[in-house]
Order: structure tokens, then sequence, then C-alpha cells
């Protein structure tokens, strides 16, 4: 029961939430979990599906509703928002991947009606859709199911009373005995076949139904009391042209649920085998976890077509954009779990450098510049504006398309910690080291040299957006200064190494005389003042007004009018920044540095961004605050299980469900990694007694059982691993385990 | 059945077509046509409820659909779009106001089943709309009927794919033997309230749903074959606080069907015994002609809170804004045969005064400039740009707004056109001149005086839209000095008269000095020249390039791409412009002035607008051009029943529908008045024998029969009318005949 998650109250204002929390997915096709027998305004995400929308360029399609089904018993709907609910359970199951729904319903005339149903988002069928459902009755009656594929469906926009019609119905067809349509988005890119077929046994009446709303299969059947009646409604959705919906699911039919649902579970236990991870002493902190990985794991795409989204196929939030949301908070996670997920989200980077370079002479630079907001095609996609009333008269202005350049770097970043990790040398002497040297060249084109300070980087957003327009971001400056260097190392490798490394060094023309000149600027770049060891984030943000808030709260509801307001001419900030630097390059700094920083800055940000707090609670648990880790910790285990940023009806938060991961990682476990060997310091919060998970290095799997003053590792599969635990160094080599100990605890 | 319309073909494609067409009203609630059974996006429109929307300023609302129903069955759809159609009949009754539906489907299971039904959206009952329905099967069976209140109802916007949501649900409540909903426009000024109930008889269950789409009462019947069951859905709608919907409901279901129908009856009865126009020897122009009025009749609002909008209660074209469509095409009709109707309409005017006050003052103006476009609120409704795409980055530029000041001289004009026709003269005195003085102190301002011309008005665009920022409009100009004329002969007035008129012009505060200005400037308008006794339509109109089309096309798609591509720069015009001057202001020109104009313009202009024929034909029929004049009459009368323009889904052509019942009135009857008598010319087409129509002169009833040899006139109540036909002038008394016969036809 620990991976299950049950709800068990119906309230129509709150569907939407349950929405986000009981998405299934497989990476390719998000299904919403409000309940299949009530209508909704949510479809079917499918990653990598956009289409231009006003304000936002492109926008993730609300494809076609495919998993509704309306129930009549004798003319009266089986629906809870109608009939009196006698019971009502839906059930979350992650280690299967299954949404289970159970209902007893007490209709006006009297009858009870039972209502049991399954649904799976297939896990290794990325077309395939099942829901599996019964009814039963207490009278005898006429039972009347139908089955649509509703295709007039709309994205809500930037008011949620302005919708978008993003697809055209092309096709509506009754055949022999399944139904199918085929749409195609507004701008042509996509069209999205689907097939459906319901499935059930005994005198039945089929028939269908095909107008404005869609087309829909019509079973009638007069059924008996207390007897139980199955159904199969079997989808098929294609989003290529070279799919056929019929012909695969005339296939799937044919093999039947039982073996479809064999097939899935079994693809989910092959994934929780690695990605599992078990905390023993707190089980609540476990499911947390594991329910975050869930939404996380069903959110990375299939391919490098699209990369994994700020709130996954499970809404319409950030409208299906990619951000450093990826790169820098969910990458750890698949890069160290499910290494070709990360990859692929890579790879995405590496497919649109063409775009990025497109941006950056676009604004005047060099190189290769990343959006801030990337979808489907890769350009620019980050709103200007966003009307704030219905004319359209006044607007939010958004800069971070403008100016949050750091981005970027971010993008390099993540090519170098996912190099280092698995050691994927072919993805990186091809594609990594091109991306390196393009971002590179793009922030040696960026930077100004001014005279006393050296290369400065101004007018830009740093990953605290309270802050815009400024200069000499600590945050940007760094991982710009970070890029130039790590271009400059590629640089060198590839001279020395050749054969592919070389090719990409080629392809992009890099001279000796530019890879000295990212030397120069790098080594040259202005870093903000430090005030007794606190970095500024920005030239003169310590000039402003300083104000204070309790760390453990949240958001800016807490402040007083005044400087919720005028939050710019403050301290405070909305998410870490300076310490999300000190984080990703923590090689730079001592401790000592580091719980200055935190112990300042903690005080001034509202963690309005739900990327702040898996950054601050890394560095608590690092810095020995152990009480203020694990309470962010347990928030981010339950960002979207309690709605805590009360925005979860847009979709999950995979920033914080990756985050999360890092928590218990890089946090609690004390895990980080050269490139060449692991080193493990555990700092569990008290109540765990243990941690056991398992990661890949280097291609080697490895299985860890982590406590406070003993880890065991053992190598699974792969080659041997260099593990350094209590300041012991050992190797490890498959299928031996190597026990670490404690040596003061050893001594008590 | 010469009021009937009958329409036997069901196209999915083509049901907003016939939705326009089939739309029943009674000037507060608009129900469009398409099939009850049948899923639309069309709701429901009220007369007056706006509601802000992007770029359109207030937009009528789309209010929950009320007519909508479902029925299945045997659980299959009772719906043409899905089953096989043997029989399909629509007739709409103009006498009673009826829409019929007949149907005979063929199930997927093999039986029939007839549907039957009658909506009327009630006369007198300004909230009733009642939809009566019966069902037979030819198999036993179980036949379930939703009837739904649907709330989840949103506009089409500026692309059809995107919607607006207009109304935001308050209420949704299923009592004892009704639904009742209560809806909010989202600028919270209007709360609609509904009641619904779905009556019948025999062993019915009753039940009802409530969800995101609204709420519906459900009966499920168990139905015996070849036996007819009969149901009446019963709906109030109201719109204003302190109508209660569910009390009102109740009331008329008391009175029920048969009585209220009877009522509704009698209302049309009392409507059509003076609007009826009968056309002997042509059935087919009669017919076009009272189909086209009873549209008109159907859309004039019950109140001065709103007036009649370009496309009525049938549809969003237009967004459901006021135009000088009302003021100079519609007008005349009602102001003859409903001068309530008329006087509401200028009093809406006069209502918003102050806004126009407040747009004149905003564009530097004084006294009060009427916006082009008017919503409920008399502000500039206007759109200034539209998007072209759906990114909102192409748009088009619309200086109508900005520019189409003769707006401002139409609604100064419809004044005293209805003041010299009714003699109303407390609506003059205590209404009119204060418009007629405010909007000749708007031309004051307006018009600039420049050496050697006299006063210019420059950057306007005059009736034809094709020339945007010309200077001196001939339209414009020439209406402007009407506009100052008309206000001095009031000053005048009011000087000599005292009273009313005379407090009226004090609220306003003319002096002596200011009327004297005004005769100054009327005195020296510039007006443009004038070559071989043609106007130029604006200052350079002839310089520009010549292009001429036939005169009985119709629109833009026949002209050469170039040609359309840059209408500007050419002579073609969109509509009668400077034959709109020349019709409007006919005393100051001779019959040689207006024939030389009508040959020039009427090769140079494209007829893209609906306000172009009617213009013409009638001057086509003064100055002897028959079969023209005729040719523009049909394809007025059937420019909606024959989708002429092509946006037929969009609303009614009311401004058509007016201009249609002037070529009738002015053009073919050749009737006229100075305020003091009526003249009437005969000059109907060769197959017409004789034109019965009523009006009403000064609160007398006149009836005439009309031939061109003959003309008989008979006052059915009020007093005196001297009559001019034939060169002779005879009084008439009411209930007495008085025939005219012209001398050269006696002496055939």
């Amino acid at each position: 029961m620990k991976y299950r998650f049950a709800f068990k109250r119906y309230n129509s204002r709150e569907e939407s939430i349950y929405g986000t929390i009981l998405t299934l997915g497989n990476g390719h096709i998000g299904i919403r979990g409000e309940l299949e027998l009530e209508p909704t305004i949510y479809g079917t995400t499918i990653a990598g599906v956009y289409d231009y929308a006003p304000y936002f360029y492109r926008e993730i399609v609300n494809a076609p509703r495919i998993i509704g089904i309306q129930a009549f018993f004798n003319g009266e709907p089986v629906s809870p928002s109608t009939q009196k609910i006698l019971k009502y359970e839906r059930e979350l199951d992650i280690e299967n991947a299954l949404l289970k729904t159970s209902l007893l319903l007490e209709m006006h005339s009297g009858a009870r009606v039972d209502y049991e149903s399954v649904r799976i988002v297939h896990g290794r069928r990325k077309n395939v859709v099942i829901l599996k459902f019964s009814i039963r009755a207490s009278e005898d009656g006429i039972l009347t199911i139908i089955s649509p594929i509703k295709t007039d469906v709309a994205n809500p926009s930037y008011r949620e009373e302005i919708l978008i019609k993003h697809v055209k119905v092309e096709k509506l067809e009754a055949l022999e005995d399944c139904i199918h349509a085929e749409v195609r988005t507004l701008d042509g890119r996509y069209r999205i076949g689907i097939a459906s077929s319901l499935v059930s046994h005994g005198d039945v009446k089929r028939s269908f139904f095909k107008n404005d709303e869609g087309i829909g299969d019509i079973l009638t059947i007069n059924v008996k009391k207390d007897r139980t009646y199955h159904f199969v409604k079997y989808i098929v959705l294609t989003s290529s042209e070279d799919e056929d919906a019929v012909k695969e699911l005339l296939e799937i039919r044919e093999i039947g649920f039982d073996k479809l649902l064999k097939e899935h579970s079994d693809h989910w236990k092959e994934i929780w085998k690695i990605a599992k991870i078990e905390i023993e002493g707190d089980e609540k902190a476990e499911k947390g976890l594991n329910f975050s990985l869930f939404h996380l794991i069903q959110s990375a795409p299939v391919d490098d077509k699209i990369s994994l989204t700020a709130r996954g196929i499970h809404g319409f939030g950030y409208r299906g954009h990619v951000f450093w949301d990826t790169d820098i908070y969910a990458l750890p996670f698949f890069m160290a779990v499910f290494p070709q997920k990360a990859r692929n989200m890579l790879k995405y980077r590496y497919n649109n450098l063409n775009q990025a370079r497109e941006n950056a002479k676009q604004n005047g630079y060099k190189g290769a510049q990343f959006p801030w907001e990337s979808a489907d095609d890769g350009y620019e996609a980050t709103p200007r504006l966003v009307p704030l009333d219905m004319l359209g008269k006044d607007f939010v202005e958004i800069y971070t398309g403008e100016e949050e350049h750091h981005i970027t770097a971010d993008v390099a970043y993540a090519m170098e910690l996912y190099y280092r990790f698995t050691g994927d040398e072919e993805f990186m002497s091809k594609y990594g080291v091109e991306v390196i040297f393009e971002t590179a060249r793009f922030w040696a084109s960026r930077v100004k040299y001014k005279e006393g300070k050296g290369y400065v980087i101004e007018r830009v957003i740093g990953p605290d957006e309270y802050h815009e327009h400024v200069n000499n971001s600590f945050f940007t400056n760094l991982m710009a200064k970070y890029n130039l260097l790590l271009a400059l190392k590629y640089f060198r490798k590839a001279r020395e190494n050749g054969g592919e490394w070389l090719k990409s060094l080629e392809r992009v023309h890099v001279t000796q005389e530019e890879a000295e000149k990212w030397l120069e600027i790098a080594e040259n770049i202005y870093i903000p003042r430090q005030i007794n060891g606190v970095f500024e984030e920005f030239d003169g943000y310590f000039d402003l007004e300083d104000y204070r808030v309790d760390p453990k709260g949240l958001g800016e509801n807490r402040l007083p009018r005044r400087v919720k307001e005028n939050l710019k001419a403050t301290q405070l900030i909305k998410q870490a920044d300076v310490i999300a630097t000190q984080y990703l390059l923590k090689e730079r700094f001592d401790m000592n540095s580091i719980k200055k920083n935190f112990d300042y800055y903690i005080l001034r940000t509202t963690h309005a961004s739900s990327l702040s707090m898996p950054t601050y609670a890394i560095t608590a648990a690092r810095i020995g605050y152990e009480d203020l880790a694990y309470d962010y910790f347990m928030k981010c285990a339950y960002i979207d299980l309690h709605n805590l940023y009360g925005n979860t009806q847009d979709g999950f938060h995979l920033a914080t469900a990756g985050g999360l991961w890092q928590i218990l990682f890089s946090g609690f476990c004390g895990i980080e990694s050269d490139g060449s060997s692991i080193k493990i310091s555990p700092r569990l919060p008290k109540m765990w007694k243990s941690v056991r998970l398992k990661f890949l290095f280097r291609g080697a799997l490895l299985s860890l059982e982590i406590k406070n003053d003993e880890v065991k590792v053992k190598v699974l599969d792969g080659g041997d691993v260099m593990i350094e635990v209590f300041g012991k160094s050992k190797l490890c080599s498959p299928n031996s385990c190597v026990a670490f100990f404690k040596e003061e605890s050893k001594e008590e």
C-alpha cells in the first residue's frame, strides 16, 4: 500500500488538482486524472505537439479528449457530480502506473450503480491508452455507454475564459467496430490520428454519433440487476503522418487487455527496479519522494524531439515550454538513473543549436544563445507581454526572454555534468562540445570590457526574477566564466584527442586565438563586491531596502502590501541565486563562504519560485542545517500532493521533483563525483535509519544502502567504481559488496 | 404558404447559415435556428448584454444555450448528424413567428424515429422561450430526453478558433420540477437567470445532471411503438437583477403552451396587420421582402437601453455593435411602421450623449461625437487593430473608429427625419434638439478654415471605406453642413417656441454668437470639385487610377489581384457615397445631377458593403433605371436567404433589410414627405401590378394600394393627411378612401 495514493473525496472544484496528481503518462501521451465520467476542458497532451498561440509563441496543444466516457442507467447519468455518492475512491498505484476508480452511486430513481475502472497509458506502447471498466446496477434496466473521441477541445489562454482551439477536424469516421478521428493542428504541422474501440460482451446494441463535438461509440445493453458488465475502451493516438491509428488499434485489441496490462506492469517493474528509493524510518518522506519520481519519470519524452517541460505532460502550465528547470533541476536524476533520457534532453538542446545561433544573431551576439523558454521548434517562446485585463489594455511586461541569459551557460553546464557522470564520450564529442563552444562564443560576445572592472555583463535577470535589468549578476557572471573555461578545456582536449572531438571543433571553426580570448575574458570577468564574505547578488543589490522573512514561510502572500508591490526595491529575492551558484559551482567555494552566504540570503528569500527550496535544502544539508533541509525536503515532496503553491492544477512541478531527488542524492546522501570516482558523505535526517537507492555511474549500476555511520555499495552491473566514504576509498567490483563504517561510530 | 420558408436539406456545414435565417427573436432574446438536437457553439443572444472582449472593446455575449435538447432512443442519439435521414424539414412561419422541425430518422438499430417540434420566442413575454416536441418510434424501447441549460458557452473571437467565455456560473440548482441556473458576465454587469422545465405526461422517470457544462433535466420513458409522446420545454431567461426566472417559469407553465402560443400568434397578427406588404404580380419579391421585414422586426429592442445592431440578435457579426446602419438604413422602416421602436433607437443615442461628449473631448473636439461603433455603454467600440495571425504579430489597422466621423451627422439627420415624419414633438424638443445642438457643436470644432477653400474637414473616412485619411469627403462635408444648418433652425425655433425647446437650448448653453458661427461655417464649408457635373468623392479622388466594374456584380472577388490588393489607389469604391449624399439630401440636387453622378459612380462601385445596393436602387428607381433597381431589390431581398455575401452565418443583414424597405417605399412607391404632407410618385417594376402597404404618418395610419397609374389611400386611424399623387393634392380623412389616377393612363 506504500505506493498507492488513495483519494476519497469528490469535489468538482478540486478536480483539476487531482487532474494533475493523478495524471498518467508514458513520456509521449499524458492523460490527466479527471474522472472519465465527467466533462472537463482537459483533453490529451502529446509531448512535442505544439501550435501557435497569442502571446506565448507556441503552446502545447490540448489534443482531443480520449479517456472520457458517459454512462446512463435507465436514462440517468452515472455521474458523481449529479448523483448521490455512496462511495468514491480513486487510487493511483505508482508501482504499476494504474489509476483505479471505484464508485457507488445512488441514482434519483433509487437504483444503485457500482462503477469500477482502471486506466493505463501504456508504458511500452507510446500510442496506447486503455480504460477498462465495469458497471453493476441494483435493478434491471437499460445501460447506455457513450465512448467519444471529443475533438472540440481548446486550451485555456492567458485568462481561463479565453480558449484556443488548436486542432481542426479532418476526418471523423465510424468503421465496422471502431471509431476514427483525424485532426490537424492549426499550423498544419501535426496530424493526430485517433482510433478507439469499446469492447464488451453479451447482447449489446452498437451505434455511434458524429457531430461538431466529435465522434463516439454508443453501446446499449439490457442489464440484469446485480450482474456486472465489463467493458474495455482501447485507444490508439498517433501523432506522425506515417503512423496508422486504426491498424495499431486492431493489433492491440487482438492482443487483449490482460497481456497489454502485463506488458505495462513489467515495464514499470523494470523502471522501479532501479528508480525506487527506500527510506527506512520515514515512510512519509519515502512516499512523497517516490510519488514525485513517478511523475518525473512519466514526463520524460520518448525521444529527443522535445525535452522535459516545466509542468510535464500534466497540464498547460508555462504552455509546455522547456526552461532551465530541465537542464539544471531535472537532468541530474535522469543522468544518474535513466541516462538515455538525460541524453535525449541534451540532444534536444543540440537539435535546436541552429535556432540558438539565429537567436544570438538576432540579438546582436555571436555563437548560440538558447531561448529562455523553448517549445517544439527551439525558438524563443517567452511571452513579451501578457494582458492583465480582458481588453488587453493593461499588460505585464515580461523581460525574462530578453534578459535571463544564464540559460545559455546552464545548458553548457548540463552537458558537462552529464558527460562527467555518464562518461558518454560519443555524445560529448559529437554534440556536447559543439554546444559548449558555441555558448562560450555567445558569452565572449555578450560581455563588455569596462575599465577598472574587467568584463561586465549588463542588463540581465538572474535566477532571482524580482530584479530585472541588473548588471553583473553573480550567478550569470560566474556561470558565463564557467562556460568559457569549459570551452577552453574542450578546445585543448579536441586538439589533443583528435577524432570526433576535433571534428566538432573544426565544424565551428574555433581558432587558438579565439580560445585564448575566452581565457582572457574568463579570468577578467567582473564579480560583484563581497561584504563580510557575502557576495552581492548583482551590482547595487546591497543598497536596496533590507527586508527579512521567515525561512520556513512560502511565497509572497505573507508580505505586507507595500513590500509585495515593490519587491524590486528590496533585497528580497524570489529564489536561490547566489546560493544556486555556490551549489552548481561548489568546488569554487569553501564551506565558510557557503555558510555565510546561506545565512544571509535565506532570510531574504521568499521561495516564490518552486525552484528555490531544493537548492537551499541541499546547501542546508551540507552546512549542517538539518531541520531546515528536512523541512524543505518534505515541502518539495508534497508540493503537489498538498498543492503548496496553489497552482498544481496547471501541471506537476517537475523541477521541484528533480530538485527533491538532488536533496536526497547530493544533500542527505552527500553523493558527489569528480567524473572518475564517487564520494559519499552521509548526512541523513535523524529519523532516517537508512536510504537504499540505485544509480548508474559511467555505465556501472550501483546499489547503495546509506546510513549515517555505514554505507554499503554493490556494483550490480558494469565495471569497477572507485568509492570514497568516511575518508576511505575502495574499488568496488561488480557483484561484490563493499561496506564502509564511520570510525567515530565504531568507537562508541 | 406564402409566408412559410421550408428547408429540406441537412448539412452540418451549412447549419450556421440556417442558424441565422431561422433565427427567432422578440427584440430581447434571440435564438438562432440551429437544430435543437445537435450541439452548436451558439447559445442565446440577449439584446443589450455585453462584456469586455479583446480588441472589440465590448461584444454581445453568447449567453447559455437554452433551446438544445438531446434525445436517445434505446441509447442511440436521435440526431440527423448521426443517423440516416429519411425526412428532414424545417419551416419558418413568419406570420406566426414559429420554427417547425419535422424529422424521420432511421437508427443504426433499424428503428425509425419521428421527431416533430415547434419553437417560439414569445412575442409578448420578453423572457419566454418554448420548445414543444413529440417523438414516436417504430419499436418499443426506452426514450431518454436530456434538456440542458448549457452554461459553458463562448463567443468566437477574431478567429473562430479563439473563444471567449463571457459568463461565469453563480448557481446551478435542480428544484422540484425545474432546473435553474444563474450566470454573470465577467465584467459583473449582467446577471442572467434561467429557469427551465421539461413537461410531459405518462410514466416518466425524472432526473437531472449538473456538471461543468451546465445543468439539465433528464426524462426517461418506456415508450410503446408507434405511439407519440409529447413534451414541452418551458424556458424563462431573465437579464436584470430584479427579475425572478423561477417565479416567471412557474407562472407561464401554469398558463400552458396553447394559451402562450395564442398570445404569441395574436401578437404577430397585430404586427403583420400593419407591417405586411403585398406585391401583386411578384410573389418572389413579396416573400423576400416580408422575410426581411420579419427579421428586422424581430431585432428591434424592447426598450432604449440598446439599439438595433448591425446583425441583429441573430449572431455575433460586428460583435453586436450599433452603426449608422441603424440610424440611416433601418430607422425609416420603424419610423413609418413602428414609430415607438424608432423612438427607442434614437433615445438610445440620446442616452449615450454624455459618452459622445466625452468622446469628442478625448479627441480634442467640442460638443458630442458619436462613436462609429457603439455597444451597451455608448463608448467607442471600434477595434483599432485586429490580428491577422494567431501570434498577433500581423495586424490589420482599422481607422473607422478614428476617422469615420459622418456617424455624428447621421444621428442628427435621423432625429430630424423621425421628427418630420412622426411629428413627435415631445421627443424632438426634449431629446432630439439637444443631440442636434451638440453634434453641430462637434462639427464647428471639427472643421478648419483654409484660405481659398473655406472650412475643410480633413482626415476622414466617408461611407466608402476603401479610402482612408481623405480630406473633404463629399458625404461628410455635406452632412456636416446639414447638421449645422439643422442646429441653426432649431436654435431659432427654440428661441421662438420656448417651452421644452428652449429648456433644451439652455441646457446646452447655445448663444446667438455660437449659432451665427454655425451658419457662417455651414455657408463656407468646402465642397470638393465637380467635373462635368460629377462631384469628386473627396479631394484627389479623380486623380486615382480609373477602374470599372459591372454594376450587376457583387464584391471584390471579381477583381484582378493587383486591383484587389490596392483598392485605395483606384477610383473603385466600396459602396454608395456621393450617391448616398444625394439620396439623403435629395432636395439639394436636381435630377440631372443625380443621374450624372449615378452613371459615373455605379461603374466604380464594388458593392462590397451590403449597404450599397439599397441606396443605388432607390436612386436607380428615381432616375428610371428600372432593371437595375429591380435587380438590386431582389438581391437585397434574398441577401441572406441566398447567402449572397457569404457571411450570413454571422447574423442577418439588417441595414439591407431596412434599405430594402426604403427601395420599395421611396424608390418604387416614390413616397416622400416634407413633414406636412405625403407625396407619392409610383414607379413600380413592370411585373408588379400593385403594392399594398400601411404606414403611420404623424399619428395617422395610412393604408395604400399603389399601382403605376392609380393610388388608393385610406386613413385607418388618426387625423387628416394631405396626399399628393400624380400632381394632385387631396386631404384624406379617417375612414374614407381616396383614389388618384394618372392622367396619361386614364387617357389610354
